[in-house]
């Protein structure tokens, strides 16, 4: 397999480079809740005012200079749909089955529109690294574009409406994902989640909502969309991020100075597992791929790409995994073949 | 470091070779134990006496024509005598000082001859795997002529009078030392042990009486050497070991085909620990240079020499492992060491 080439052509482009503050942020996202004015919320819609608001979506993305591509949800099949959940183009909750949804790609996988999920719209860019300005800026400006054709529902006192009332206002989500192995080392993970809160912003594990961090990844994203405007958010996001991005670079070189030996033998026995293990499921790899990327940031490891851990974090997941290799397989098998992706991306690393 | 080298130049021939069943065994053994007539056995000697003992021995080495080195034990430091230990040729006891013992070495490291142990004259013989019958003439031919030379204390009732009545009779104590993962891993070890123990063969771990196996390394031995002809007791051993290897084959096979994807992963993770690893202690090493040497024998790891266990079971040892890289280090220096020496070695390979 050449794993270069077919993660290449399966990543997006977010996955693929490291973007700036790589070592501690893997990317940054932000998300807009748009609706069109005249169209019931999809939860209370008749599959004929969806199937409407499909059809205008799909009317203006024809037209329109942006080349961004339509899917009908219902046309793909369960694999496909959990490709696009495991690439954050959609959510969990849209690739469950229904006629009238959809979702708007642009080719490098940084823009997404899903059509028909809480909202009629729900506009998405990601960038890689700490980005979160440059990333308003495209969802901003494709924002334009579609407000240019369809007529969003707003109000001049609460702003955008959306479905659920904590998207109102901006109707955006700004957040950053974050690496952040050194903070979970010294224990001061729920700290930093406290203040997190206390700031108006919410830490959630690798998969969203409700789950538990795997791989020391965290999501952070602002928990209000109301009373403050996009730059305000914006800058408020970024401000905290940097300075967790400080302490995480702080608890690193703390943790590699109190024991430089153990804390080199523990990444270079990761490294080991990785390279020769024979199957692997998803929780071990993305442990072991946390203390790899650990020893690239820190110089310890130095034959290797620091971008190795987005794109098998991402590349080594159940759909994409089959996606990539062109196979249906079991979980057993996935195990097996994940092992393998793991072992050839390391071996061709340089 | 050329490991091949220095390995070469620090470890015995039987180490270096792999010698017949080596998947199963890794050395044969045997040992006589003499004492000369007109001198007390050494633990009730006086040091004159002891003295004269070694000078006897020492006119004799100097006029022999086969090339053996007498070393004083009083002239060595604790090292080099603790190298000797790990190395098999001379007894932990014997490695305690005293002015009047002393050990007749051949350049080889296959046959030693220690001066006032428990008795006047240990003579021992190793050769790799299993060879027991070729181990005994060699030491049968040197005894003979120490006993051209030395007057034995013989008795025409009891055969040869030794310290211990344990060792009366031949005097023969032979052993073989056996890798045994796969009867381990099926639980049958205490069967095997319990069947020898009735049929007169004591077994032990690596280090010897007391103590416990490590690396799946067990010695089996005579208990009796009086009542049977040394050819009685040889064929016995020899006998007795190839049945254990015939089921120890049996069980790395069944092992193996019940489950082959978690068989090649376990020995593929120790590989991957033991080249990857920046500090290791011995009993770590041990158990995963057991698995890997499994993998090898089994044909599932192909690019290894099977005979690189035993030389790393023995180059890891403390002392040898100083004296190979000719440095003094301390405990957590030579887990270091040991982890490089390791996956020096294991780079080498071919």
């Amino acid at each position: 397999m050449n794993l270069r080439k077919l993660f290449a052509e399966h990543l997006s482009s977010w996955i693929m480079e490291m973007g700036p503050e790589g070592d501690v942020v893997l990317s940054s996202r932000v998300r807009l809740a748009r609706n069109l004015k005249g169209y019931k919320f999809p939860s209370i819609a008749s599959q004929e005012e969806l199937a409407k608001v499909l059809s205008a979506v799909e009317k203006f993305i024809t037209k329109s200079e942006r080349e961004l591509k339509l899917l009908r949800l219902g046309g793909l099949d369960a694999l496909s749909r959990q490709e696009l959940v495991e690439k954050y183009l959609i959510s969990p909750e849209h690739a469950k089955d229904s006629p009238s949804k959809g979702v708007a790609l642009d080719a490098k996988g940084e823009i997404s529109v899903m059509v028909n999920e809480e909202d009629h719209l729900r506009l998405q860019v990601i960038k890689p690294g700490l980005a979160i300005e440059d990333a308003y800026k495209i969802a901003n400006k494709v924002d334009d574009e579609f407000e240019s054709a369809l007529d969003y529902a707003f109000s001049s006192q609460f702003g955008y409406l959306t479905a659920c009332p904590t998207n109102v206002g901006t109707g955006m989500r700004a957040s950053v994902m974050l690496h952040l192995p050194g903070i979970v080392s010294l224990g001061q993970i729920e700290r930093v989640a406290t203040a997190c809160s206390k700031l108006g912003l919410v830490v959630r594990g690798l998969y969203g909502e409700g789950t538990a961090s795997k791989g020391n990844i965290f999501q952070i994203s602002n928990q209000l969309s109301l009373g403050f405007s996009e730059q305000e958010i914006l800058s408020h996001l970024h401000s905290v991020s940097q300075q967790i991005i400080e302490e995480e670079r702080k608890s690193r070189q703390r943790l590699y100075e109190e024991n430089k030996i153990e804390f080199e033998d523990q990444i270079y026995r990761a490294y080991g597992v990785l390279m020769y293990a024979r199957r692997m499921d998803s929780s071990e790899a993305l442990e072991l791929l946390s203390r790899l990327k650990l020893g690239i940031d820190l110089g310890v490891v130095k034959d290797l790409e620091p971008v190795i851990l987005k794109e098998l974090v991402v590349a080594i997941r159940p759909a994409i995994l089959q996606k990539i290799v062109g196979l249906t397989l079991e979980p057993g098998e996935r195990d097996q073949k994940r092992a393998e992706i793991i072992r050839e991306r390391l071996s061709q690393s340089n």
